[in-house]
């Protein structure tokens, strides 16, 4: 049975560890707060007390963590997974962060004889709890092949999309393009009321042509109603833009429309609501234009 | 047999016009350059030698013109379709068009006893040719229902989206999402490309989750390999997010992504490209971008 | 004694009236409220009871106005200054409006043998007041040369910048750069206290160098003392930026923060911020900033 | 007579250096490209073969180099000016670097009883040969006073704006401030232009009222002869840029106009422009406006 190191189990690591325990994967598994880990041994995992416990003995590593800095500590760091992992382990690291920070992480995980993936997701924590998360991978043909099984638990859009850092490269992509379109359906509904448009049978239409798209199919509703429930936190989106804004910098790319939906989510942390859904763009368009309802 | 009195018989109107015969009706046709008018006797309907002739017979007159002073001329004219039109003609405008003079159109066709509808569409050509564009309605309930056979024929997704203006608003909205989404889309794609990762694995994989749209569907794969033969032309969508940018301004309506793919959509017309189709958005990122390709 | 016809006279109408009776013109006055016109009668002018009776004697019409259609009704009208003004008649029209509209008026005035400039002004309530306004003068040389008495009296720095309308191009290029400026001066204001840095002293060194403008020296104290009475109104630069952004796209111009600092002020507007002084662009940044003060 | 150790002998660093030892300074320099010390040395100072020989018997070391990291390596290294000054020396730091590593430089130095300061500077060449530039200096006040001496020497508007990383937050504010005026005066000209309208009267007549600027005053004239040699070079005020909007991000301040013209200098960039005048943002939206000269 393949043995399964699971470090961090918040929101969407949780469930992810526990489909692997569902699907036989015998998963030792570390949390900062022991309480997640708890969580985990309940779903018939194990429980570590340090990320070396959990990685020593694994066939498969896989992180999933806040940032940048949180895979630096737990993979690269003096008693992280690098330093405690046999030789031959697979690392999947899961984590959406720096595309450069995984090619640094690719490159020390070599030098180990460690195979590195980053394997960022999309798809929330309901794709987390239901195994149906999209899964964009980089790193060598030959690890990914080897990371299926683990990932087709997971997921079930699962695609190999370059070299180290790649799969970061496209979750930052992903990430430009769901806050954008985001910010078009919110400038689209609030400009619709203004001018006592019905927006049901506006949002039925649009759906329908070339403005469709996932965000009027699944998230318009709940913004026309004001429900911000997350859902993707706006703080968790603005961590994201800016590793795309830095991302494009470092490759010379100029993105005039993500440079101001990373502003426009800037303000929306800024002034108290990261807690919020990211659909709360809309509350930043009604307040600019105005409109803010009580 | 329902009489249709047909007025711009260009690149959609003609298709939709052939359509009506097809469907049955009796379509008289009009269009100012005289070939446009033969295609569509040789598709079996009749020729009119003005707007007046075209009109004054009709039960629906239907109208597709590229701009609001072409609806100003051809509806409101002095010897335009309202001033011949019989009492209790029904006036279907498919122009896209400032809502305000769609407003004005209907304004001055109740004052003449003409029941008028704004119903502009979207879909392009192939919607056109095929039928199957998408209709969105504005104006009153009983007029709609009286527009539905004539809408059917043109259409598959038919919606009344509210009072006399309605239709237009939501055209515009539509006009937004699709620009910022293709903008939206360019700059994932450069930035892929930048960062030498795979765009067909990308574009897969960002098309199964939040990110999801048409754009991607529809032409993330054209845009990718530099083609960009309209479908629908950047001086169109010009005009279009000019509609946009006034109707937002005079509801009070901050469009920060709106106003910055203004200004780009109508820097690739400054730069002579208004012949192209609007995905051709992504040469403007590319040329930002230092990255242009002979 | 020259004749002038003087139509609007509001808050910068008035006082340059006012100062034109004092420097020795026969000023004849005219305003839609009649307690202006007695304003003007009291500082030693005479009363109008009508456009027609403001000019009909002139040898120079002054108009004031606040916008391209009230410009449109006075001038063009049918009982408006051209229809009543003599052959020969210099009109001056210092209202900031469309460049499009002025070179109407202009042809308009030509057919009628009436030589018109439009010479829009700056400098506020106060230069109007001191007569110190600067004046950007287009139209014909000989009709330059002919108003320069009148000019004089009105401000200190008259230029004549180009043909029929180019005093409105200027003028919209001077209110770009207004609106921007100090946006950029509220967005580092707010930037520097969000850091804990002094602004006084920062103001200072800023405005020594390359960043120095009239801006910083003029009113950025009142703007870190969040003292925003007018001065220049929000409304009036909001409808100044439309005439910008209109006659940018009609050249085929692209404008990135013009386009953008045009959002900021309608975004002002839509808030119910009207009627402070445009330096209230620091209130939307710290907004935007979450750190809005009570 | 006081011992001053330079680090960094540019096209900055060098004049300064010089005037240090004309106005009676023993100045020992050092940089890593020997024939930049040789000029030092020709000029009057003494040459150093490390920054441990330049700084290990000064009384002030002043250090002018491009970037963060050259800061970190040469300050906090391990062969460093921080291992290797004497316990009170005053290290003034004239780079323009991230405020955040000023602020780490002045703990590091502070832990070692070196007092530090970081004073960026604005007017470039020019203000460097002359002596004329404006210094922002962040620090304590002690440690200010001690250096007003060397200042003096280097500028003549030195001002005091707060605690470690303030001087930085300035000159990250005049950076902000003066990009953003290139390109409303760029966007401006391009305007007049396109209108017809002759840019040097427009210029003086806008140089006089709130629309004025230095900009217009030392630079426009030359924009509009499209002359781009530096001056400041467009590398440079990107990689300002990089900090402004970081520093903004990092203190949850929005800043739309700042976020659009570091996109507009990012594209000049990557278009190769990399070693012109930042003025040649006129050059960009010639281009996007399809006016691009031959």
């Amino acid at each position: 049975m393949t043995k399964v190191g699971f470090v961090g189990l918040g929101i969407m690591g949780g469930p992810m560890a526990a489909n692997l325990v569902k699907a036989g994967f015998d998963v030792t598994g570390y949390n900062r707060s022991r309480s997640k880990v708890d969580n985990l041994v309940a779903a018939g995992g194990r429980a570590a007390d340090s990320v070396a416990e959990a990685v020593s003995d694994a066939d498969v590593v896989v992180t999933m963590l806040p940032d940048s800095p949180d895979v630096r500590a737990v993979v690269l760091g003096e008693d992280g997974a690098l330093a405690n992992a046999r030789e031959g382990t697979l690392l999947i690291d899961c984590s959406t962060i720096h595309p450069g920070v995984s090619r640094e992480v690719a490159e020390a995980a070599a030098a180990r004889g460690v195979h590195a993936l980053d394997a960022p997701v999309s798809g929330g924590e309901q794709g987390a709890v239901e195994g149906s998360l999209s899964i964009m991978v980089g790193g060598e043909a030959g690890a990914f092949e080897a990371a299926r099984p683990v990932l087709a638990v997971l997921g079930d859009t699962i695609v190999h999309v370059g070299a180290a850092g790649a799969g970061q490269t496209v979750k930052a992509a992903n990430q430009l393009i769901v806050a954008g379109t985001i910010e078009l359906v919110a400038e689209s509904l609030v400009f619709l009321e203004a001018h006592g448009v019905g927006t049901d049978a506006a949002i039925k239409v649009l759906a329908g042509g070339l403005a469709g798209n996932r965000v009027l199919d699944r998230k318009a509703a709940a913004m026309v109603r004001r429900e911000f429930t997350p859902g993707f936190r706006v703080e968790l989106h603005h961590k994201d833009l800016g590793i795309v804004t830095d991302a494009a910098r470092e490759a010379g790319v100029v993105i005039p429309l993500g440079a101001v939906v990373a502003q426009l989510m800037a303000s929306l942390r800024a002034q108290g609501h990261g807690a919020l859904d990211h659909g709360a763009l809309l509350k930043l368009v009604e307040q600019l234009s105005g409109r803010e309802q009580e």
